[in-house]
Order: structure tokens, then sequence, then C-alpha cells
């Protein structure tokens, strides 16, 4: 079936950055028609759907998440990191079930869903319960298992992975992307990351990975091997997989560029998880410069607490600008283009963009609000100024999953219910 | 009429932070006659509210505001200091109607009444209309005009601030307080400025200046006074009058501190106009060791582009944590108590607090919703995860404005349309 949204504005994001106002958007299946003024005739065969209050853009993309953390939102936060993790994180996760993460991640999927996000990289365990709970949320998923060599002694888990990635990666589940994992290079020997870069050769698999997060894990990694961690990425092979997704990198300097010549993938920072957990303001113009691929990401909602990009996205010019100590220095265009283009640029997804040909995954956010009058420049306004419970529909591979503020796929309560239940055993045990 | 609301939770913020759960508030006229367990006998004579999806908690001060600017919010955005005031702001702000600015501030008093704002600090223009819009809205304002030297030259616009005073200083207007409104020691010298506060001494005016809000401030007062910013407001007398408000304040140091002994008043960061603009993270632990008072402000819309205190206490808290590089160093707990008892002790307000003889100021948050869901610590969520959608009632002095998500004190679509049109109308003149 053939559809047509007319809105106020159309943001295309493409390479001449077209604004269509009042615009419209036409697919069928999961790409899209037409793009183009909504004077345009408009499509006879088509279901037409007119939100004259709306301005729609391309979903947003969340390159790094822990997604089933959502269960821990808020749980002995403002602690430091290591007694956090050890005291209250990690015994925690050690009581989680598959069906816990199930829940998890589908609270986090009504999140990000009312957030305008259409998809997120995802690393975590279970991920059998993860991907069952995007294929059901409608969200596209980048979904790795995180592998952390203690527990892996016998490389079962990376061996799990392949079969997890044989089991989902096929055209059954077109909005399933499966990835390999290895958490960091703290927690996985050169070894190891070593066997993690071949399986991902030999089975066409990209890696997610976290790299460069904090100042303690630069240290420790050059007094345990000498080097850095993106040149130790690099000596593991792990730069010559199909795809690096690498979280985080604030601890990146010019030292390291060469080490990431010529990547495949790109780099996410976090804004709100790098400076709530005091690790820093990711160095954006020094990535940007060299010409590497950046997106964007929220961390998981154990450290980060909302899983919004559109916060992500005013976080990442307020660092920036503060770090520059010029206004002028980063801007809402540049925000706005980190969250859609350059998450799937890092991704290697083709959406993020508004064209014919492109993913039919896209939002309608309602601008008649008073955060959002007037109206002097919109992406200004989408990316400072909105709230986003004014974002009022999400479209992902075609197929609306929020309309009219109202999630379509699952039955939300319930979910907050189940979660909810869940989060509180989880604790008290 | 004597009222009662019970709740899922209410937040006192009193002295030993008692929280009940569930919890009741009983109010008459414009002050609290009771808060504690729902549970208590209900008062016979109290009309009852009833809302057990909701947590109830005092209602957020803003303590630096320029509201008016809401029609020039994304108005040349991202832009060099100088070349955005000089090319963009400050032409419109010459067009400035008396109507417009009482229809802009109105448009700000919908965003703060929807984030959960009771009350607001306001450096402006056009004071008598700001003072009309503020009393219709229903919120409290602390309102000065702000006095640029060069734009005095016979001090007539500062005896007008002491006419204005008399004018909306007295019972008949309980929610306003005028104040003096010296813009900067860079705009003001220091003869202008011993001026303003000779005149605060003998009406009983408290003073709300900009001191120390950026670098380039804080090099140019040196290089033409030798003198630091707030060495040189003690100078004037500026802290020996009943009340001194400061904004900004990023470049406080060490040496500040003999200056701002026993000041009464307190400073007010704002963290994202701080960093937006590119001027720095507040020494939130330096003025907290020193004893100083200190509130939380948004700064005007146009710089800030959100009214929006929730937003505020996280963004503190990520510069706090980013600032020491430790997660532990600034708590969700620290950065409600600026937003609440913070800027009350700043603009000398006995709201902020929850307990009998205090002002009914208060908000009702509804906690069902996917962002605060689960609830481990339900202060984090109020600070970091909440969308300030999810504020459904405002009580101020007793009298609700927004009820149920409906603001009851003016007509919203009203106010915007009138906005949009003035906005629209001001930057195509």
């Amino acid at each position: 079936m053939r559809r047509q949204l007319e809105a106020r504005a159309v943001l295309t994001l493409d390479a001449g950055d077209r604004v269509f106002a009042p615009g419209r958007i036409v697919w069928e299946g999961d790409r899209i028609l037409a793009v183009g003024p909504a004077g345009d005739p408009p499509d006879p065969d088509a279901e037409r759907l007119v939100l004259p209050e709306a301005v729609v853009l391309p979903g947003l993309l969340n390159a790094h998440n822990h997604a089933a953390m959502a269960l821990l939102r808020g749980y002995a936060d403002d602690s430091a990191l290591m007694p956090w993790l050890r005291d209250h994180i990690w015994p925690v996760e050690s009581r989680l079930t598959a069906e816990d993460i199930y829940w998890g991640t589908l609270l986090a999927a009504a999140e990000m869903i009312r957030g305008g996000t259409v998809g997120f990289a995802d690393m975590y365990f279970e991920v059998d319960a993860v991907a069952a709970a995007v294929e059901r949320s409608g969200l596209r998923g980048w979904i790795a298992r995180g592998l952390i060599e203690a527990e892996d002694p016998q490389r079962r888990k990376l061996a799990e992975s392949v079969e997890f990635a044989a089991r989902w990666g096929g055209p059954e589940h077109p909005l399933i992307t499966p990835m390999l994992g290895p958490h960091a290079p703290y927690t996985c020997s050169p070894e190891y990351l070593q066997a993690v870069g071949e399986a991902a050769r030999r089975y066409g698999l990209g890696v997610h990975i976290h790299l460069a997060e904090s100042r303690e894990e630069v240290a420790e990694l050059a007094a345990r091997y000498g080097q850095r961690p993106f040149a130790l990425a690099r000596g593991a092979g792990l730069f010559e997989v199909p795809r690096c997704v690498i979280a985080h990198g604030v601890q990146l300097t010019p030292e390291d560029l060469p080490a990431l010549a010529g990547l495949t993938g790109g780099l996410v920072p976090c804004p709100v998880s790098n400076a709530k957990l005091g690790n820093g303001i990711f160095p954006y113009a020094l990535a940007r410069d060299a010409g590497l691929a950046v997106g964007l990401g929220t961390d998981g909602p154990a450290s980060t607490n909302r899983l919004d990009l559109f916060t992500e996205m005013r976080a990442m010019a307020w660092f920036q600008k503060l770090a520059q100590g010029r206004p002028e220095s980063f801007g809402a265009r540049e925000a706005l283009h980190l969250a859609t283009v350059g998450s799937a640029a890092v991704l290697g997804h083709d959406g993020g963009v508004l064209e014919p040909g492109r993913p039919a995954d896209f939002i309608a956010v309602d601008l008649e609000a008073s955060p959002t009058t007037p109206e002097h420049d919109l992406v200004s306004n989408l990316v400072y100024a909105l709230d986003r419970a004014q974002v009022r529909w999400v479209v992902v591979a075609g197929r609306p999953l929020l309309a009219d503020g109202r999630i379509l796929t699952f039955d939300e309560a319930e979910v907050r219910r189940e979660a909810a239940r869940r989060a509180a055993r989880l604790v008290q045990a």
C-alpha cells in the first residue's frame, strides 16, 4: 500500500539540506517513493494523512545503548564508578533473566519510540531476548552480545555470538543486524580481540566496542600494554572487520588518528553519559577534521537515565561550545546531522535522510506548543527547544510505531507494569 | 477555602528532607496548613483532590530570566556573541513595544508554568508590561528594569525604576517584588552603580545584576578599573543593599570570596546559557564551601532556548560532574535543592519547602510514564529522567495555574498566536 503524509514542513537532511514547507512524503512498503512540496498533485493511489501542525524529519538513530538497563534506571545513581558497578550494578545484573531483559528492552523501546528514535545499536546479554523485544517493538536494532574475556575462558560466548548472528541475520529479520560486541580492551586481551576480529571477518559481521571512554582506561592500557586504546584495537585487527562501531572515544587525541585511518564505521560520543560519569567531552572538531564518521548515542539508561536523542543533541552542542569557548563553534544543524546521517554512517545504514529509495524511517513532531513558539529557526527549535512529548508519529520501514502519541506495536502500560515489577524484585533480592 | 491534595508521595525538601508516601498537603488561602502522611484523618472542611499517580514537590524558582525574549527564541542562534547582539538582538529589541513585551512575557510564563516553575526573577524593560503579564499568569515575579548607563545619562530610568517599585511593591500586588536591575559593571560605571546602590538602600529594594559571566568581562574590567567584577560591585555598595541577586558568577575564583563575605542574596548560575554561550562552568563547590547561597536560573530564552528548570537541574549535575571528573561530586538531590530552596534563599523568599506556614507553592508531576519507570530513586527520576510534559498541576499562593495539564490563568493558544505574530513582525521589520 502506498501512503502519503502531508505536513507543515518536511526536512530532508539530504545533500542540499532541502526543506519543503509545506511538504509531503510518499512511501510504499519499507521505502520512500517521493519527497517534495505538498502542492504537487496528490498520488491518487496513496492513503493520505494530513498533519498541518507537524514537521516531518528523518528518524533519529541511537548508535550506542544497553537498553535493558532501563530496569536499573536511577539505581544507586551519582555514585563513584567502581563502587557503583561492583556493589550495585553487577550484583543485580547477575540476577537478570532473559525474560527480565526482554521486558527491560521493551521499556527502553517505549521511551525511544516516544523520543523519535527509529533504531539503536545495543550491547548487552541474553541477546535472543533483546532481538525478540526489538522485533516486537518495530525498531531497527544493531544487536551485539557484550563479551568479557574473564567470563569467556573457552570462547564459547564468542561462538554463541556467531550462532546468534546466524539465527537473526537473515532476510526474515530485516530490521535486525547482529554484531559482535567485545566489551573493551581493558576487559578483553589483545588475543581475545583478535579472535573476535577473525570471527567478524569470517562471518561478515560488524563489531561494536567501547574505546577510550575514560582517562583511567587509557592509563591502564598504557601500563599493561604500552599502547593507547585505538592502536590496541587496530593491532588486534578490529579495524579490518566489515564495520567497527566505537562507543565513546572521549579520550581521542591527534596521536590516535593514524590508528583510525581508513576506518569503516565510526565514533559514537554519548554526551550525557560522558559528562555524568565525569569522563569528559568528546573532541568533535578533531574527529570531524580527520574525516571520521561521528554519530550519537545515549549509552545505557542506568548511566544516562534518559534514552532521548533530543537531549543528547542539545547536550552535544552545549558541551562542544563549552569546550571551544565560542557559541559559533558548533550548531543545531550539526547536532541534528550527528543523530541522523552521522549515526547512519557509523552503522552502515542508508537511513537518516529523506529521499526516494531510502528507508521509510521518519518522525512527525507537533510544533504547536509554547516551547517551540515562535518559529524563527526550525532546526534550532527542534534541537534546543522541543520536548520529546511533541513527537507524535514514528514510522520505521514504512510501519507506524507511534500514531498520534500512542504506541501501536505493544501495550506500553503492560510493559511498564512488567518492567516495574521485575525491577523491584531485582533490587530486593 | 481549605483544600487537600493527596498523592503517591509528597517531597517536603524540609530540613529533614522528609518524604510522605503516600502523602497529603492541606492549604488555605496562600499558605500551607499541613503536610503529612495520606493516612491522617482527612480534614472534614477541606475540598479534596486525589492524584494517585502524582508526586507533589515544591515549585521550582527561576532566579534569572529575561522572559520576554521568548519572542526571539532561536533567532540567529549559534552565532558569536557580539555579532549576535549587535547585528540581530539589539536591532530587534529596539523595535519592541510594551505590548510585545507583555505577550512575550506571557509566552514565557506559559512555558514556565508547564515546566513546574512557580516564580522567576526577571530583568528587561517596559517593566509595567512585564509586571502586568506576570500578574495575569499567576506566577511570582521579582521584576527589575535592566539599566544601562549609556541609555540613562540623566539617570531618569533609575528614577523610573524607583517609581515602578512604588507602583508595584505594595500589598495589592502580593506576588510581585520590584527590584533594581543595573545590567553589569561593564555597562554601568562605578558611579552609576553607586547611585543604584543608594536608591536601593533608600527605598528598601533588592538589586539584580549580571556579574562575572564571561572571561571577556573580567579582562575588560581589569583593563578599565584594575578590579574584578565582585570587588567592583562591593566597592559601589551593591552588597550593602537589602538583597543582591547575582546572575552567572561563572568566573568566580577564591580571590573573589572576600568581596562576597556577608552577602545578603546569592549567586545564580544558568548552566545551559553559560555553556551555550561558551562562558564556562560555575564553580559550585567553591561557592558552596564559602557558604554562599546558590540558586538556579535559565537566563533569557534567546540564549537558552528553553525555560525549563528540569533541564537546568540535570545540566547543572552534568557540568559539575564533568568539571570535577567524578560522578559522585554532585547529585540529583543537590540539583533539586538549588532550584527550590537555593533560589528561594537567593531571592529572600520563604518558598521552596513544603511545611506549615510556608507559601502554598507546589507542583504535582505524573510518574506513570516510561521515562520514569522503574522507581528506584524518586529524586533521580525527577531530576534526570522526567519530561516536563509530566508536570500536571502547578499551584502558586494556593491558586492552581495548571490543572491536569491545562493553563487556567490565560488562554495559551491566544498567547501563542499573538506572540508568533509579533515575533514575525519584529524580524521582518
